[in-house]
């Protein structure tokens, strides 16, 4: 039974990628400095085993032969995405593949010694190299999937996503932005002017952050019986769905970041922890895609906690862990903090107003590039006219600040980008959404009550798995495909005038 | 080249192994609660690979052409211990292996249903299946290495080891401790007489037990860069040479055990990180065995830290962490505390004086019972005797403290219970080889310099990995085969009149 071979085949890869998702978190949160060159070779033994045994040719035979035994439609489900998947790992030659692996290595190693001195000109051949192998990729994906090049990129991270349908939505969004980020600074002014922000000056303990963040996380849906907290460089959230290991990262000086970081990523582990129990070997019980997933822990982050109706539950368990330091403060004051916003030239640190900007400023270069319209070398002066015209920000002569600050190129991961911002717009959908089902879920959220939130999470999304492409889980989720109105509403409702 | 073939197993191998061994670590340190039946699942699939990799037929054939290509004496050592380790995994056929363990499977939930109510009757039956399958493992492995069948057991653990050679060495030993015991325990009670054990009273943060664990193993050479010091159920050392997992457990009214704990598995940890570096990815740069292994956890935990020697160095430390409570302790009043000899029924809980007649024990019922001499319906009753001849307690009727209390039998480990008390023997005779080698070291002690130990330990032991067999490192390290006189010399030393 080919099925049964195929059944077989699924519970050894999630197997292979349990061990490789464990000690992936391992190496960052808990591995010893001296650990990571052993570790190197145990990830690429595994990586290499995983790869022959998901890419066997006799694979090919089972899907067929197992698309004639199917009887049900839960099998046909498993099989088309196992088939979506394996299409999209056979794709390449396993001799470019090794090439490529080789020019990412060495990229990287670039960027990361290049990037503190802004050096483009020491970055920029490699990223060329990268740049070239990708075009090449692309049109490979292209020529097997029936796609556009960048589309085919792009299908690695959200399937179902399409050029055609996100640059009418991003265009929008663009041109909204535009006028609307003057108009929000100075509503902003305004508010600032007549309730200053009051400074969230004192020392707040990591004991204390670390027992913030659990209560608000097992608040919010978080389930500790599968899952961890613990702390990394970056906050991240890894590990299994049986097994979440989500990180944040301490200061001492401010605990803001930090409960965001983790209120963020248990959007991310809230997905993980609410996929399919049944059939969860077969890749189908698994998350989407990057823009979904981005989608769990914006909602979670910018739907909920930057919203006076969490913070109106919230305020108290922020006293509670926090103590003396915020005794008078109001919800007012928390949401000030939280909902700030400000011009900057850096991504990761952008507010949810201004971030798209720099995500479809990523994205219309990326799409030049792939299309051969634009080369490498003349990303910094196209950096700095979108950066001035959409920010009023110049880069250049300033790479570090400008297009070498992102580890995707380097790393070769084209077409990612777009995720961050259809996740936000996504994640606005999907609240607008709630909001029509359950018309008074506001006064959920002021309870802390967000068993009714995730229960519709979970029936919407979650529980879904990827029986769906990107676009038609949007569809199932929230009655119409992706618009960018409902984004455009949240903005005004929260900064406007 | 058959050699670059079994080169590349090794790498393979290698980086399985370390998988699976953080992986166990893992588990558990700190996986939460829910994460255990997908864990489970994922560690079949490695062990799975691993052995279908190890033991593949080909192998055989790359062994035997590689013989051929040899050309130095670390290739001739590599592929020796590469053949013997390939012959034990393989003289098994898969069919019992499979039974095997589906009956050790079954056994261990048996015993650990039946254990707690100490239900020898219902225990019984699975315990018979278990032992009727290690006499035919026994004599698979008996036939293929050309052993006797408990030797055969005992090559799994500790290589070399024999019957003839440790059956005079205990029987010695057991002589020895039936006339010292009382001698013992009678020199004890005038020490107390003259000077009572000073109460430990107090309540002892987990944060300064921590501290003073970590400072104390790496003063004794346990190097951080390469490893953790966390908590687990039970202490133990996981992990690869690279990024060793140490574990302790802390109770807050009592600091030894947890110390104590945390210096036996410093030196577990150090002989692990002082293996080979170069060619690690062979089995000859691995720890030698079970025996050899514990050897160096007693020479830190008997030789070393409860030592006068090392508490003239360590109660200034254990003063810096537990604070006033010690304020007026002296080295007597620890030493009283550390080395406190007493009879009891449970070898986990016994001292250096008693646990090896708890061992002895064992292993002339072992013996009996694979030679068909007894059967398992017999094993209450000649424990019984044993115990009473030689700790005077009865454990007639109580088998929850008599023949339940281990792990091992119910996990069909047969052959493994000699390496605790060869370990202790042997870190006798290390140290014994020590004193001869450098004369003042005690002197090194008092300071809390135990870098010419380590350096002379590294030497002998550590540096060898498993070039040679068990008996023939013992020679090697200390110049003669394992003799029963230091250990005896030892506690006379220290618990004698």
């Amino acid at each position: 039974m080919s099925w049964q071979k195929l059944d077989e085949l699924c519970v050894k890869l999630e197997g292979l990628g349990h061990a490789e998702a464990i000690l992936d978190a391992d190496e960052a949160i808990f591995m010893p400095v001296g650990g990571g060159d052993k570790r190197a070779e145990a990830m690429a033994v595994l990586a290499g085993i995983h790869h022959e045994t998901a890419t066997a040719p006799e694979v090919a035979d089972w899907i067929a032969a197992a698309e004639r035994e199917i009887d049900s439609e839960a099998q046909r489900l498993a099989l088309a995405e196992f088939g979506r998947v394996y299409r999209n790992m056979t794709c390449l030659p396993t001799a470019f593949v090794r090439r490529q692996t080789e020019t990412r290595t060495k990229s990287m190693q670039v960027w990361r010694e290049a990037r503190p001195r802004g050096d483009w000109t020491f970055f920029r051949p490699v990223l060329e190299e990268v740049v070239r192998l990708t075009r090449e990729e692309a049109a490979m994906r292209a020529e097997i999937l029936g796609l556009a090049p960048y589309d085919a990129l792009m299908e690695q991270y959200d399937p179902g996503n399409r050029v055609a349908d996100i640059d009418p939505v991003f265009e929008r969004l663009r041109a909204f932005l535009t006028d609307f980020l003057p108009e929000a600074l100075e509503a902003q002014k305004r508010r600032l002017a007549s309730r200053a922000l009051r400074p969230l000056k004192g020392t707040f303990p990591v004991e204390n952050q670390t027992a913030l963040g659990v209560e608000m996380a097992r608040a919010l849906g978080f389930d500790f019986d599968h899952g961890r907290l613990d702390v990394s460089h970056h906050p991240f959230t890894g590990g299994v769905p049986t097994d979440i290991r989500m990180t944040t990262r301490y200061r001492t000086d401010a605990f803001l970041p930090s409960l965001m970081a983790v209120l963020h990523e248990t959007g991310h582990a809230q997905y993980e922890q609410g996929l399919p129990k049944t059939g969860a070997h077969w890749p189908n019980a698994r998350a989407r895609g990057m823009a979904m997933h981005e989608s769990q822990s914006l909602f979670n982050e910018m739907q909920i906690a930057r919203s006076p109706e969490f913070w109106a539950w919230g305020l108290a368990i922020l006293r509670k862990h926090m103590g003396i330091e915020l005794a008078d403060w109001t919800v007012d004051d928390v949401i000030a903090h939280v909902n700030l916003v400000e011009k900057g030239l850096i991504r990761v640190d952008a507010d949810e107003v201004t971030y798209p900007l720099h995500v479809i400023l990523r994205y219309e270069i990326e799409k030049a590039l792939l299309a051969g319209e634009i080369e490498v070398r003349d990303i910094p002066e196209i950096w700095d006219d979108k950066m001035t015209a959409s920010l009023g920000l110049s880069t250049i002569d300033d790479a570090v600040n400008g297009p070498m600050q992102d580890v995707h190129w380097s790393g070769g991961s084209f077409g990612y980008f777009p995720s961050y911002t259809l996740g936000a717009m996504m994640a606005a959908q999907q609240r607008a959404a709630l909001q029509r089902d359950l018309p008074d879920i506001g006064e959920d959220m002021k309870k802390g009550d967000f068993s009714r939130i995730n229960a519709w999470r979970a029936e919407k999304i979650w529980s879904q798995g990827s029986n769906r492409s990107t676009p038609e889980l949007m569809v199932f989720a929230t009655g119409e495909p992706l618009r960018a109105e409902y984004f455009e509403s949240h903005l005004k409702a929260r900064y406007g005038g």
